[in-house]
């Protein structure tokens, strides 16, 4: 088998709305930590990721690697985008990296720092993700297709508000247990249907609220990764595209992106879905982790949501999704999600999740989204 | 020797203010060019790397790969930044993802659409990549910024006005030759320093404009540029960085980052320094070309200046500099100026250059700056 990148270290600020941090502080924190988990020294590492989506449009920032090249003293940097999807898309260039011989260690880091401007702004900023000629330019938001999205998927497949709360439910109730999570509280049903109304169907509560934060992982070659006890070992990586605009695409209830990264994943992990232990998802809204239970086949079309209803994607279900606490629990401050889901992986891999390990997991999966679907990113590791 | 890439298409749009055009028109001419120019199908490319600088800040487009997956239609695309190297950034991933096996055929685009706002907001939006706290919200902008450089370096080491001025003559004239070129006229040492002052004591025309431009390159496995007569082997690539704010550094008249990525890419390449035949190097201010010529070596400190002054940086020349026009010539629309030094580069050594070809070049340099000298690309190339 050809060699594989393995993940050896890992660092996190907290998610939140972090008031006494710029871009250059939770930069230092994460990757200061990420590196000492590793034991690693900054001029060990022979190239950095920097994953962001939005440091120019909300920060003033577009010369992002030269900033983390100075604030690290590591020479080898890179920008990388792809809107929310942008820290696995680092993760993948790190791995190409590494893969071709140019690095035998990699830091990659994703950082967001979306709390300067108010809700209002925001939602503006974050429609840049979209399409801008016929979705952005008309007043579209990402919330207002997630709707059309929702709502397509309820009349077309019978997904119920219900299960749409439910995921809410569980991924509150899985922050609570993740020491960097922003919403660490748990909510009801009842709690979720009452929110406040954001884009009909979706409420505040199915909405994974902007933030942030930044988290870091060290990457290293093979035979490097044999010293460590601890490491995660990425072994499949799927990338994937559809059209950009929502109205274009002849079935809206799926993410051809999701589709077509996640058999590309498997394809080159060399395992079947059924290996998968569990898997963190893109719940950017509550539609999309029923939809990418759907597209990756651990249900089948339409009963998705009825899997998160019947508690199996629970962290003691036969297929737990986002034990973390996901987009929704966590926090999404855009770049660092990515990053923030494979540290995830890592911890459970390794049964370090405390009290929100899953029982021996031997695979998870971690699928990532860049906008309405547009893109997607799925990794597979194992131990 | 390790397995190198290989350029073996391009294509670019004419530089210059593109009323008509956005960025999707712009990627599309460039890419189905370079495609066509290859003999390449897109159905057949495994990769897409996306260089943009300043879509986000410009033009409210912050997922710029999804944006050319869905006008190209290839799938596994990724955003790569990098202020104004992003392009000779976006070369290396391309050349990563060749080198690990993961892509056979990587397209490679640089685009930016800058003359959607007035110059006073591009002014401001281009500080963009410069330290923020010390730098940028101080009211420093980029030409602030490389008058002190240049100052120091005229105090430092007897770089003359005249000598700067010469910088521009050269890549004016050579810019005529030059299909793409925004600035198809000559200037005269008179023009030059009789134009308008903007940062003392740099001048209108010691400026790189800002403009709208895409160049578009494919790159290939060396096992498929063996199918090609006209092809440029990238065969060394160096990434450097300095300190990100210009004050920090010790000496302000040297860039760090260009010693670094210079030093990297040779020793990267296999080959000497006086084995190059000619270079395009980052001219956004003059001075910029002469520190270019003394940190990559073709001149001892002090003496790049003289070197132009003295004509061997012509295209008939012992050293030609900048064949293409440079910076200066041609216009800087940000992101693309890496892939189009790539192009010249690959121009020349097939011989394809027209009337600014210069004379059996075997070895051709590029070297790419983001900022003011914060990060240095350097590529080296053979037949």
């Amino acid at each position: 088998m050809k060699t594989k990148p393995s993940i050896i270290g890992t660092g996190s600020t907290k998610f939140g709305e972090r008031w006494e941090d710029g871009i250059r502080e939770m930069v230092s924190h994460a990757c200061v930590n990420a590196l000492k988990s590793a034991g690693i020294e900054a001029k060990e590492v022979d190239s950095l990721f920097v994953a962001n989506c939005f440091a120019s449009s909300i920060n003033g920032q577009s010369n992002l690697n030269a900033l983390c090249s100075d604030e690290l003293g590591i020479q080898n940097a890179v920008s990388i985008g792809g809107a929310d999807a942008a820290g696995a898309y680092a993760m993948a260039q790190a791995a190409n990296s590494i893969m071709s011989g140019q690095s035998k260690i990699s830091l990659v880091l994703g950082v967001e720092k979306m709390s300067d401007l108010p809700i209002t702004d925001i939602t503006k900023i974050t429609s840049e993700i979209l399409e801008q000629d016929f979705e952005a330019s008309t007043g579209a938001t990402l919330a207002g297709l997630y709707a059309m999205i929702t709502l397509r998927h309820m009349k077309e497949h019978g997904t119920t508000g219900k299960q749409l709360d439910m995921v809410s439910v569980k991924n509150h109730s899985n922050a609570v247990e993740n020491g960097i999570s922003q919403f660490k509280f748990k909510v009801t049903r009842e709690d979720v249907a009452k929110s406040p109304m954001v884009a009909d169907p979706i409420r505040v509560l199915h909405c994974a609220a902007p933030g942030d934060g930044c988290c870091a992982i060290v990457m290293c070659s093979e035979d490097i990764s044999k010293r460590y006890k601890n490491k995660a070992r990425i072994i499949g990586t799927g990338i994937g595209s559809d059209l950009m605009a929502v109205h274009e695409r002849e079935d809206i209830t799926r993410f051809n992106s999701v589709i077509s990264a996640s058999k590309n994943a498997f394809a080159n992990a060399g395992i079947r879905l059924q290996d998968i232990s569990f898997a963190e998802v893109h719940d950017s809204f509550s539609i999309g982790e029923i939809i990418a239970i759907e597209d990756i086949g651990f249900a089948k079309k339409g009963s998705g949501g009825r899997l998160i209803e019947e508690g199996h994607a629970n962290i003691d279900g036969k297929i737990p999704i986002n034990p973390s606490g996901g987009l929704k629990g966590c926090g999404h401050p855009f770049a660092a999600t990515g990053i923030r889901q494979a540290i995830e992986a890592f911890m459970q891999l390794n049964k370090m999740a405390g009290k929100r390990q899953i029982k021996d997991p031997k695979y998870a999966l971690t699928e990532s989204i860049g906008g309405t679907g547009a893109t997607a990113v799925v990794n597979i590791y194992s131990l």
